[in-house]
């Protein structure tokens, strides 16, 4: 059985585990990322693998990261929280550490951990949904991860949902993630709270009666405490989210569509009325058979554990 | 080298071809089609598979058809122009001619046809549109024609590009197709025309000053000459496919972007603007390489060619 490294690379930090063939996680490490110096980075990232090298032999290393990647896995494209631009990172870190490395973008990373260890084991046709800050995409089909002739695929949230919508920070309008992420939440919840309306007492209790101060995590404990306001600005979301999906599946027609990533901590508060607006949505309804939804499983770890099994699979 | 038969199933008509492995039409036949006699377009087809097998040595029958096929492509689930429902075509036609039958959807057989034969030999990645009344697609990723996990991937058409948009005949509003084909070509055009503008005077001309007689070849015919009005009605058009086009290549990200289907016909006056449109769409533009775009060289018989190479592959 194959033991390689994961690592998954973000803005702030850097963490990083040891991992099995079977997903088992059997030593963690973490780095804060210095993101603005693009060496730095990859001198923390080396710095990582070589402190969870000590105890066991390791076969390879794979890293996800929140960036174009190409697609041989060689090259960062670009990253928008990280310095890296075209950067030829396989072969530094390779270099840096004398181990087969592999690289991968974070939310595709995430879909194969899910995949190979989590919500979607055994399910070949799959696309999940990282619902975090924004929103990322990773997509199986048939058993393999979709990479696009580039290395830029399943950039699901950059799917335009709304002609001369909300602007992006791709640049464009209209994108599925300005709609369908935390930062919509947080958006749509800031500006409840600062319309005045009684509607949204308890979420002005949370925040202190300062809109800006609102977080994610406070709508949803409101509306895990059963607060309607809350749970409607989940089922908005949701709904969001599953009308999206609605448009990826008339494309990619997946069995089992995963919702991770932190926002997706609210459970059935946003899977319900995603999948309930997916169901509406979904083109040939009645004469096909319909993907089903589920919440992914490994939480923060998808990536890292993906990324190692890929890794892994050289 | 693999002799067989493609079927074009239709609406209208059923087109044969006895195709060798290089895409070379040795044979045509043709039938027209029995649409609301479900029995009686299983019988139309066997009688025209009988008829193209006389000359030569038939190794197999590959079927393309405007349909919802279930995976294993056994079974139509349904066609909107067709009187199946759950009807095992693949069983019924191969008893009845006696040779390995395979079934595929006709846009995701006209993309096969146009990888293997066309516009896009020896590109891996792939997405094709037929823009014809609806708005068809087929995707090829790695090599490999899309089928999902039910079989009805790459239902491009579906897509939902406008929020509460115009409904679709699928039951559904806001599909790309209510916008991005030739329907819409001629909605638009009948509505200029009808508006009464002296803009649209050439294409009042074409119809005889009755909007309801314009039809598509005649918008297509007008630009041609250079009429404004007309060159503007199919550079809307190219825009709306541009765009969409580049929704589809945030989740799929490929290398080759075909246009076929009649309202390709119109060339450059639609495919410039339709490029245009999605460069100026495409998410993470500077970062990232760009798919090209081309016409479709195959034309009506890409379905037929496409079905019959898939049946030759087994």
């Amino acid at each position: 059985m194959s033991i390689t490294i994961g690592l998954d690379i973000g803005g702030t930090n850097i963490k990083g585990g040891v991992i099995d063939g079977n997903g088992a996680i059997l030593a963690r490490g973490r780095r804060d990322t210095p993101a603005h110096d693009a060496s730095a980075i990859v001198e923390e990232a080396a710095d990582l693998i070589r402190e969870l090298s000590v105890a066991q032999k390791i076969d390879a290393v794979g890293v996800a990261c929140a960036a174009y990647i190409n697609r041989s896995g060689s090259l960062v494209f670009f990253s928008p929280n990280l310095a890296w631009r075209d950067e030829p990172l396989r072969e530094r870190l390779r270099s840096a550490v004398d181990l087969p490395v592999m690289i991968e973008n974070d939310a595709n990373a995430a879909a194969w951990g899910e995949f190979r260890f989590g919500a979607a084991i055994e399910v070949n046709d799959v696309v999940m949904l990282t619902v975090g800050t924004g929103l990322g995409g990773g997509v199986v089909v048939d058993g393999v991860l979709m990479r696009g002739a580039f290395g830029v695929a399943a950039e699901l949230g950059h799917m335009r949902v709304v002609p001369d919508g909300l602007r992006c920070g791709c640049g464009n309008r209209g994108c599925w993630e300005q709609y369908a992420s935390g930062r919509a939440l947080v958006r749509e919840a800031r500006e409840l709270v600062a319309s005045g309306t009684p509607h949204a007492a308890r979420l002005n209790e949370l925040c202190g009666g300062d809109p800006a101060a609102l977080s994610g995590p406070d709508v949803t404990k409101a509306a895990t405490e059963g607060d309607p306001a809350a749970v409607e600005l989940l089922a908005d979301l949701g709904t969001w989210i599953g009308e999206g999906a609605a448009s990826v599946a008339a494309i990619l027609d997946p069995e089992l569509i995963v919702l991770g990533g932190g926002v997706s901590d609210a459970g059935a508060l946003l899977l319900d009325p995603a999948a309930a607006a997916f169901r509406r949505q979904l083109t040939g309804r009645g004469y096909r058979p319909e993907a089903r939804f589920a919440l992914a499983k490994l939480g923060n770890d998808a990536g890292m554990s993906g990324a190692a099994d890929l890794a892994a699979r050289g």
